[in-house]
């Protein structure tokens, strides 16, 4: 019989296969997370499956329907726990019978309360369930969704464009255009995976965006933040029904109302806030410490005065925790990711 | 007879190999450019070469002696134009024998008064020469060796450490460290392949700097920039002889304080000058035209206010020719090399 150090090297293996699955998935899933199921008898991968699209069939399911033969004795491994709730399909724990699999293991537990539980249902089942095998890497690669349950306020996300010298504007305001065509359609697809964009009121007067995705994808829900009840019905964005902030939410403290913001936006259940800026409602968020990503574009410009992209005063030893994920580049411009690990 | 377009093709297909050749090379050529050569008969390549240290055998000399026959008809390809002069070595132009070459292929032209005119030297031999072939390839890699005798100027190289938001120390000159250790060693690399660096009073008193190399190359010659005549003599740097610009040499217009520093520079036989600050320094060299790379490191910090990487006063129609020539990253520091585009 195998000894438990080379069972969990083994449930490792077969987890990261799962994963790789799980990683074949793309924005067309959300709000549900990318998973990735794997189907194992006797140490041999008979097959797998992953959930491609909302709406659609789970990773289980998926694994399941691809097999050519009847089975028993199984090992399913699952990234994410099977869900237990009737969504849009059946409850994932209903097609795991204990006459097809005797086990199995899964890379981390859901954290939607709606749909958690599975574990539970399939022990009941007589089924052997491993938990927690990867689950770094399984939160990973849904770390939106992991944020938004977890913490209970959307995944947050900074987008700046720059200047080298750290100006997201002219003085006037004036900031069309910093950074080149390609840099700003990679902008229009990042929004076309974010629920929803946050702006502050000068960002619309300066440039009177559209803030849409303008035709990569869906577009977010536009968010204003307009603490001085200030904002120009006939902007642009007014034609999408924004959400706006005024002084009836807001109050002097940064902090507060980013909580206050943020919490609004988790109870509408939008999963993934992208902030666009100005400078203002950068700081704002970066001070508030309630940020996951940081994009930051550079364009290869230098004008010594202008707009800051932050405004603030720490010294060299404030710490944002920011790990760096990516580095692109669009001609000329550059894009950096970073990662905010809390 | 092949015609004409034939033979440009052919001869573009040999000379992109000898630069292939040539691009072996590493700074230990320095001062000379990279250079390779490739020797061929009846369009088969039966020797290549290439130049690879300083006062060691060029690259036509290291084509021929791996011979292992006799030839005669060949065609020597060369990414430049064969020296005429007595170096450290006997002039190429002696070696390429009319009895073994009827044919000579250059690059690019030998922009060194003391080393050119060995393509006249050839064909006076009865050799028939083609010149200017890749040419603009092989310039682009020997980028410091060409702009040095072609503007009669170092080439110079701008180098920054700075925050996300443009700072390269606090508001009291703190700047210790804002990047992490490992870009602050591809610096010391740096370093060793520039012939002279150059700092100003301040970054002196700020940092008090050994400017070296740290072990991994040679030093370059420490330049300073004092137009106040207020440099403490027991700074580091004055180990090394420095040499210093006081009043004695600068006027009150950057410019021509420029000009003057890169003509004064050029008459000592300096290729490559690297300039590393501070903001005051880099600004002059921005705004004077007078660079060839631009270096920025980025730390993962955002401090709001500090000295500025840049001192001046542009709009973003401002255009410095920057043009993105590679991104590296140091753990979450990012290295940018931007090369200028004259």
């Amino acid at each position: 019989m195998k000894n438990n150090t080379q069972l969990n090297a083994l449930d490792e293996h077969f987890m990261n296969i799962a994963l790789q699955e799980a990683a074949k998935a793309n924005n067309k899933v959300f709000p549900n997370p990318k998973v990735g199921a794997l189907i194992v008898v006797e140490n041999n991968i008979i097959s797998k499956g992953y959930h491609k699209c909302y709406g659609e069939d789970h990773a289980e399911a998926n694994a399941i329907r691809k097999l050519d033969r009847p089975i028993t004795n199984a090992t399913l491994y699952v990234t994410l726990e099977p869900c237990s709730h009737l969504g849009k399909k059946n409850p994932c724990t209903d097609i795991i019978e204990s006459k097809m699999f005797s086990r199995v293991v899964i890379g981390a537990n859901d954290p939607n309360p709606k749909a958690s539980g599975g574990a539970e249902i399939l022990r009941n089942n007589n089924i052997n369930v491993v938990e927690n095998v990867c689950t770094e890497k399984s939160k990973k690669l849904n770390r939106r969704f992991f944020t938004y349950f977890e913490k209970k306020r959307p995944y947050v996300i900074l987008k700046i464009a720059s200047t080298l010298d750290g100006f997201i504007a002219e003085l006037s305001g004036h900031s069309k255009w910093i950074t080149n065509e390609k840099s700003r359609q990679s902008v229009h697809k990042l929004r076309s995976t974010c629920d929803a964009i946050l702006v502050g009121r000068k960002t619309i007067e300066a440039d009177d965006p559209s803030l849409t995705s303008h035709g990569y994808g869906k577009d977010p829900k536009i968010v204003i933040l307009d603490s001085n009840n200030k904002i120009n019905p006939k902007s642009k964005v007014f034609k999408n029904e924004p959400i706006v902030f005024t002084s009836k939410d807001l109050v002097k403290d940064p902090k507060k109302n980013t909580i206050y913001m943020l919490k609004k936006l988790y109870n509408k259940s939008y999963q993934t806030l992208l902030v666009e800026g100005g400078g203002e409602t950068l700081s704002y968020f970066l001070d508030s410490d309630l940020f996951d990503e940081l994009h930051i574009y550079y364009a290869p410009k230098i004008i010594g005065n202008g707009k800051p992209l932050y405004i603030g005063n720490n010294t060299l030893t404030k710490d944002y925790k920011l790990q760096l994920h990516k580095v692109e580049h669009f001609d000329h411009d550059i894009r950096m990711v970073f990662y905010r690990d809390n």
